[in-house]
């Protein structure tokens, strides 16, 4: 069956202040020692199971035009700007009738523009695995991270481990994110994975399943399939969006679906959630340190120093976080990466736009 | 009798870099919350006792047009620059025989031109007790500060109690840094006041010492007072200076002379020695920082951090020195402030002029 992928890259995440902007997110920035940009890397990885004619990129209108300049050989059209945030339920379901437009079925895969992945042919394998288990029947399928230990900021799968469809494991229930305690618990258990947000179906499966669940959206989403290639794409597509409740698919469908199956996949991934994933992902020098750019270290052990022309230069620092742009430097303790959101409600409530 | 001054103003200081480089030395930076800068703040405080027409500036041809940018009153003839350093001595010699062509004799303070001073009115007291002292006979009058410390930094001066001459004492020796035990017991003895490189005494004073321990300086200095407003003054100074042996006035008289007196001297000085006197003389708010310039701190405490226009943010930081210029930023621990050489024999190996 044909293959085909939705890639989400509408978010605007923050955490990679100041080199994320709300014109410039992370999906779009180089965060790997290669160069590529995050949404170039998630795209390249899926060459071998998709052909780039049958890839799509959902996403912001506003973003338009660094997607087309970042993958310069994928058709403008298959680029779906979204003309409003409303969750990746109504996202997946444009991505659906667009491929359904296309083609009469085929297989879909979604995938998030803004994750790593370490050994992209162990993760080529799952997908494989993800779409012989899709193709069949009504299958939606999921694909669940082996924990490395209790994460608590991610969301987890439970998987009946008596209830198998090829590799993967019919699944019991979504649940949010836990606490430290509750995450070892379920580690305790070997029946839970992590919520990756990957997803691989037929596109007539998610259809009828939108169908089910999320009638009006459904609705509007055939409205939107028919004005497709016609004068009134656009002005349909936006009149349906704003009326689209916001909904993630994970609570609209997934949550309530039958024929839930997850396939449990180790890979290396990495939701790179934070500049202490740089670290990570890019190489360290023998003191420990980050450091690309034109800097000069003194004492400096386990920073992350993330420079451009401007000379840095550190003296006695450790387990410190340097970013420098054009305008705006950042200098963080690693224990407190999480606290950028700080700088940029305290750059919200001045109106100091420029920064954010 | 009139009263002049010499600022010595040819430092080439880097513990101020990245704000200080080699073509902005520290005397023409301002680090006080007033604006003003080293150089201006020193010929102001002195306007009380000298008119700006009888203050010299000695510097190097360098930062001539730095002198008159920041001392536009100033005659351009009483900037005295030398061709080459050659330590204080040539210095103070070349001062004195301009005074000296201008005037038959005059008192001369000789003033360094990047130390601070808080109380200004002591200050003045100070020094025109020292030209009380200095008018009578040949005396050479030195400044001395009472030690709130032992600084081993410092040179100190021993004086004899026993030995007076108005509030000033006769100086026994003068003696290099020493060691932190050795200045805890020059602190206990009561007879050490710190050496701070001020001096007030007659030009007549001054050249006879340099006849007397410098014979071959003062035949140079001759004949660079002859020179002086004819077509070979520059030439002369030229080539005397390149002939004059690097000596310090210390060294090369105060060691050497008699009827030195010094005058304690507590007008809250600071030499400013380093980044981590600015948050001596700078403002700093409820959490203990020095921030000025473009800044949103977060969780941060007990920081010196002197941005521009470019936005700096920091978290969870403490004790750290931020100086941000516009091709270079330095981040470095405050107990580390002393390695900022460092960074610059790095940059000298390297070859990277620029930054210097």
């Amino acid at each position: 069956m044909k293959k085909t992928a939705l890639i989400m890259a509408g978010g605007r995440g923050e955490r990679f202040w100041p080199r994320s902007r709300k014109n410039l997110p992370k999906q779009f920035l180089s965060l790997t020692d290669d160069g590529k940009t995050m949404i170039q890397l998630t795209v390249e990885r899926i060459l071998p199971l998709v052909k780039l004619e049958d890839i799509y990129i959902a996403t912001n209108r506003d973003y338009k035009s660094l997607v087309m300049e970042q993958l310069p050989g994928l058709p403008e059209q298959n680029i779906l700007c979204e003309p409003i945030g409303r969750n990746t339920a109504p996202c997946i379901g444009l991505g659906a009738v667009h491929i359904a437009s296309k083609y009469e079925d085929a297989l879909m895969m979604v995938l998030p523009s803004d994750h790593l992945i370490k050994y992209n042919h162990l993760f080529i394998n799952t997908l494989e695995d993800a779409c012989q288990v899709a193709e069949n029947d009504t299958n939606l399928v999921t694909i669940g991270i082996t924990p490395d230990y209790p994460e608590t900021g991610y969301g987890y799968i439970k998987f009946n481990t008596e209830i198998t469809n090829g590799r993967s494991f019919a699944v019991d229930r979504f649940v949010e994110k836990p606490s430290l305690e509750v995450a070892k618990e379920y580690l305790a258990t070997e029946e839970y994975l992590w919520n990756s947000g990957m997803f691989v179906w037929k596109v007539s499966s998610i259809l009828k399943n939108l169908e089910k669940f999320m009638p009006s959206t459904y609705e509007g989403l055939l409205n939107i399939k028919q004005a497709i290639n016609t004068s009134e794409q656009d002005s349909v597509l936006e009149k349906e969006f704003f009326n689209f409740s916001s909904e993630s698919i994970d609570y609209g469908i997934m949550e309530k679906a039958e024929n839930i199956y997850i396939l449990p996949g180790s890979f290396g991934w990495d939701d790179v959630g934070s500049w202490l994933a740089v670290e990570r992902i890019k190489k360290t020098n023998e003191f420990g340190n980050v450091a690309n750019g034109n800097i000069i270290t003194i004492d400096t052990n386990n920073c992350i120093i993330e420079g451009s022309a401007k000379l840095i230069a550190t003296i006695g620092l450790e387990n410190l976080i340097i970013v420098d742009t054009e305008d705006a430097t950042l200098i963080c303790d690693k224990n407190h990466a999480g606290d950028i959101k700080k700088v940029l409600e305290n750059l919200k409530i001045c109106n100091r736009n420029e920064y954010i």
